[in-house]
């Protein structure tokens, strides 16, 4: 069932170790066959090294498991919320790569300084607000994948793939698992040099309008004529 | 004799360098056997690449050397003392990896700022006090034991598995040698995003309690529900 | 056709990633045989691993496709611009190598503050000015040579063999491709080193000039007597 | 000839590429023979993955050639100076480590701020004085090895095995030529966990004479009692 989804949602997830993106098991990747509406997700506690195909769990959009054996992932209602708001997406990272978390932590968006951000990211990538109590205690994973929802309302969530949750780390996106990865990796090397230009520019703010608008349009508008590199 | 010990002792040492916590040959592992009162450590100054099983040397409580013909590592005195007051712990590790250990020179507590922290440690790591002139004079390694001990009078060892020494560097422990090296790595990617949260956001302070609460007690509580990843 | 450039500039396209310049496809070389006026150029989105000398592209400085089935990197217009006003070089680079495009976001121009970069830039790397939105509307990649010609209006490009292009990210260059490759490496390197240096220091001003003419001409001038290491 | 100290020293040189402590070859260990009064050092220019044995050159102490091809290192004269002031050494290393040139760049000596640093160096690592220009532009390479000297002068050479020459970068030196890239090894270390330590604690101090006593002389003193780790 689903096989061709499980190979690369497996695929997606051995990225993670090879970008350096996680450290132990602190990570995850899932994918979406819409027409489904089945999700295949890594299962919870298995290290990267020893990951087959065989362990990757099939839930529904509602959270049902429909295949595997292993527990999917602590952080599967966060997806599946993601996945039923954001209706372009195919494909969700999470995890902790360090200069995102460190954002995160610090409760700040990172704004388009340059244009390795225009080319993938249409803008700010934004910080979530701190959660309240009651969304912590009760239906937290749950909740998260809310505040993430609360902050894309006015965003297209193909146009900034991926957020920072806050005194958390980042969740990214995409067409589908693979796609998700590559904007993990993206995003943890934008977080990495907007740190390092704060520190060269304390009061440094966002590119002019109109380079973002060049870099990320001549790549991802109708009339996009950029390959990458 | 405890031979399973010894080799569960080797592979710790040996996943020192292979997680980048050591130069050199700076850094220990141990792992106590509860029972027989009897704890296998390191030998000083052997070189990881060449670390072999009957390298380990077994030393009781009281630091007579029981097995092994070379010495044991001279922070024997540090790890006997923590085992004779943490009941709890089964491994000890001490390193000089250098975000711990930035932060030890800095003679600052690592702040729980995010769900990194909270996964594992329930409260910040502290930095314990500056050592008194007569307590390094004499029988230094055991009282940097003992201003460990002093630091965690009202903490929980376990809920917070680890320490920095001022002026020092970082101890870790846990249930045994295997886990105190997974808390090793993990405090030391903690005290690198603490590092650089504190660079975006210099004023922070602690998380909230209730998602501290949260993310440590669903991996570590009584109702724990939360695998890893 | 031009089989020993194309060969070349393989080579020093596949050491970008070997020196850890490039994340996915985010670099290009290229390299020109003047006699010919003919420059061959790394194609567009062609994965570093896969890339085989067939792939490469052979344009005229005009900017016509002499051979290849590719498309050639985007980069291409900004390529050909400086190989029309930069009559010394031989080989160009772009990349965004990280530190080099933290302080391009910043904005800033990298000054001589020690002998590693007196070996090998004659004075500041400068950062070009702002484009202005006309330039980034129109003929964008052409427009951002012209930037960086004009910022070397009075500089010999051999003697500062590179440039941060503002809110964007560095280019090098050399006598050759693989030259213009080694640049690139010095010059991340000085960026880092920079950076680290004013985090120390933060007011601190350029080196003396004539320990900067001593090492920069001892290697470069006239008299050089300088072998490297 | 020097057979034995050739082979050392060629180990010693790759040793700093292993390290990470040098980019191409910037970069150059040599040994002393103080019975023969000759000195084994790295030739110029020659990248570290084709070195051999055979392109070593041997140099009296005058700076004569006496055994090899190829031309000596360009920093020989310093490596001479230094043999001749310190009696005590028998190996030298030169590299741009980046964290040693960036405070070398920042003009600042590395305080002792941690036990790390006390294990190996007894106080600070200083910084050389500014070279005035006529020391820079006559016998510039000898006048670096003079200006070291001169910062010694009340300073047991092995008790603070290694420097930091302003605007420039590191020399480490040490028993053998093995012994010095040990050093140089732990004096980027040292360098990297003192940046960050002043960035967590800006006015930060030195650490107690008391501390740096006792983990200096544990190792180093008439009583040492101390192996590594």
């Amino acid at each position: 069932m689903l096989e061709a989804l499980k190979h690369a949602v497996l695929e997606a997830n051995l990225a993670l170790p090879k970008h350096k993106l996680v450290t132990f098991t602190w990570g995850n990747v899932s994918g979406i066959d819409r027409q489904q509406g089945l999700v295949v997700i890594k299962p919870s506690g298995v290290p990267y090294d020893d990951m087959q195909v065989e362990h990757l769990v099939i839930v529904d959009l509602d959270g049902n498991q429909i295949e595997g054996t292993l527990r999917p992932s602590s952080d599967t209602p966060t997806h599946l919320v993601l996945y039923k708001a954001f209706a372009e997406i195919g494909g969700i990272v999470h995890t902790h790569s360090h200069w995102c978390t460190s954002w995160a932590q610090a409760g700040r968006g990172i704004p388009a300084l340059g244009t390795t951000h225009a080319d993938y990211f249409y803008g700010e990538i934004p910080c979530t607000r701190k959660m309240r109590a009651e969304e912590i205690q009760t239906a937290y994973e749950k909740n998260t994948g809310h505040v993430i929802v609360e902050t894309f309302r006015e965003k297209n969530p193909l146009h900034i793939p991926g957020v920072l949750v806050m005194n958390h780390g980042p969740f990214a996106w995409g067409t589908d698992a693979d796609n998700a990865v590559h904007n993990a990796v993206v995003m943890e090397e934008i977080a990495k040099i907007a740190y390092r230009t704060f520190a060269l520019a304390p009061g440094i703010s966002a590119m002019d309008q109109v380079l973002l608008d060049k870099h990320f349009l001549r790549k991802h508008g109708a009339n996009a004529y950029y390959g990458q590199g």
